[in-house]
């Protein structure tokens, strides 16, 4: 049994976290939410869990810095700034940062990378996702991480092979682009599909989430395997041992 | 037995049409490409069929006007000043334009109008489609036509509702919108799905094209349909009495 | 408000039920389930909500019948001998019996009948559906009121055009054919498609529930409708005014 | 450049790999199909393509026997008997029999055969396939192959765990089966889902073709490979270096 915090407890996913980590047998030590210190609360639990804002994350990583207290980071829509944030802190406290943390896009990245490192390029990747009205970035945060799996396959970057947004006289497909296209509406979870569209076949490797506990139970198996660890950063693959 | 002229007889959808044109027992006077003028064909034929590019719809109406000869317009891309312009020749002779000339995707948008009109504002509307990776445009010109046929079963309008090209921080999805999303790659010759996303259920509207005979085939049976008829712009509908 | 009682109120869907009539403000008299005896609940409420089993019908009906007591029916898996049963009852009170109580299938059987009136012969109908692996019937209740909406709006009759569960040397597809598949696994709520299948074009119209909760509301929405009612056996698409 | 000897080259694969034959630079000795003698042909070519029937198959592999020559099998609907067959002749010469001759399918069987030795038993795993109206066997060759992959990662035998052609009373999903279904309509290549659905969440990986030519081009490029191996009995994924 360990204690958590949770930070950004009020939202959909600190609802569900709430409800897995009792599930899990743990116990929940407190939650911050906007506008509230999250120092007191890292001082007091074992691990820390932010599904919050990214405007938030500098504030929450330095409470985790100050007290040593593990953290686990599912919060989307990061910048190249928010990532380098979480690389200074990881040389201090364990930091696990991912954009997805259910079972299923865990494994689903791992084929995606295996797919994209076998097919050549003249299969063109194409990413899809649709997600309930609320949602307020596109693409996905899990959506940008089965991109880096793609372009990881692949062995390019995806920053300079990312095709999002397409919009009015586009021209033809770049060579080797990796686009996205993002669905809003409803209630949806969370629907997944990286597409390798290539002549005359396809092949099309998707993951639906029903609903938001898949992601709030991964996050507690992945708060339970950090606790422990040697200061670094950690990824989703590696509480799964692929 | 009737004389078929075709602008744009080299591209995909022209080779296409000259194929139909034929299995459906009619003859072909000739084409017209890129830098060539369609007068000395539009008088030769009785129908003309126009797969070509919006930078020369100007010229293809004028010599059809001049000629007196109907003409079928399938060109996507289409600005508001294409689409007076159309208008405005109609008042002359049978122009029939569409975004999508198959059979399957003319009764799809008869069936989206029904469903936008039931449906609640309460149930959220997405358009998804993916074409091959030459394609210039997006969304298709079939996608805009999906979304007519929603925004008039709704009862608005398609341009004040329209949300495409989702990147960055988007915010949640605004109320009433109709969303549109473009997926490019392989050699796809055209999947379009409209999503109509309510609380916790989900109904899909899709159609898929095999390859472009379909399009082909059904601008031939248009342009039948189109020969004889007095001045005024056609829709597809129409031809197939729906 | 109105008093319900709910029979199979132990069930998935019966737990789905007692949730949704209190979120729509009214009240639960009682529940029976396998081996209990419905009459004492059927005096004592002002309708009855049935998600049983086929085998209790006969004595959910009687018991119906004795209190004068309107009676919404979403059992599945009903022979032909319940549905005599059922219009046997319904001379005597008010009957709704329907596969599917959600909001979104009853629109989409609409939109399958009209697409099966619309489409010739050369179209071949395809249903496929996919369920929670606890499911012990197939297909499901509601892939057959698909299909006899498709057969409807064909002027056909389904049970003689109804080919399911094909394996092994099946020759091939029998014209006019309406064929059935059925998934199970999971924790699937329920997902159908019709696929309308031409020469080298398809369209496809499917429904997702996210979640039980759906039909639940929609059977309380059916149940409160048919209070006050005639005797009479009725459809949902009643309660939509379809 | 190679002389091909194609069995079954009046049907419609036949057809398509005349084309591809060609396409890749190569000859075509000839073609049987049936009552005629595959003898003489199998004494003329430098490798055989059979893409006829599981009745023709003993007279096949005797031809081919007699004149040494390799031979590729695509014939689908094979039993054990047929199997047993090919094995015994595989002491003799090269032979490579597939469901499916495409890289995108053998591609999609690897991907199955990882995701299913990674996912536990809890995930159930279901395999749909559609193909075109004229296809008189049912779980498809392709399906059954994709099957076998699904149940090599499990580390289970697919004779008894599969169940296929549900329908009526089946009582619920039996614990690590591995379920098929088949739909047939219209002119559709081939589309194939392997389908793992866990406890509120599923990944689906799909294969589509678009056309006949994959299957034909990617049997060309077996045969290429298949010449002058030893004899044996080869797989698919052995071509592509899997």
């Amino acid at each position: 049994m360990a204690q958590f915090g949770i930070i950004g407890h009020k939202g959909r996913m600190g609802q569900a976290l709430l409800k897995a980590v009792a599930e899990a047998g743990h116990e929940v030590s407190g939650g911050v939410d906007e506008g509230e210190q999250p120092g007191p609360l890292a001082t007091r639990c074992e691990v820390l869990v932010d599904f919050s804002a990214p405007g938030a994350l500098s504030a929450n990583l330095a409470a985790a810095r100050v007290a040593g207290t593990p953290i686990v980071i599912g919060t989307t829509g990061l910048t190249d700034e928010h990532h380098r944030m979480i690389d200074d802190s990881a040389a201090y406290l364990p930091i696990l940062q991912t954009g997805n943390t259910s079972l299923g896009v865990t494994l689903l990245a791992h084929l995606v990378r295996d797919a994209a490192s076998r097919l050549g390029p003249e299969w063109d990747i194409e990413i899809v996702e649709m997600h309930h009205r609320m949602k307020v970035d596109a693409p996905s945060g899990t959506a940008l991480l089965l991109g880096e799996a793609a372009a990881a396959g692949r062995g390019v970057d995806l920053a300079s092979s990312k095709e999002s947004g397409r919009d009015g006289q586009t021209g033809a497909r770049a060579e080797g682009a990796i686009g996205f296209a993002s669905l809003r509406g409803g209630t949806v979870a969370g629907d997944h599909s990286v597409i390798f569209a290539g002549d005359e076949e396809r092949i099309t490797l998707t993951h639906n989430a029903e609903n938001r506990m898949i992601f709030a139970r991964g996050a507690v198996k992945a708060a339970e395997w950090l606790i422990g660890k040697e200061p670094g950063r950690y990824r989703m693959e590696q509480v799964l041992g692929l």
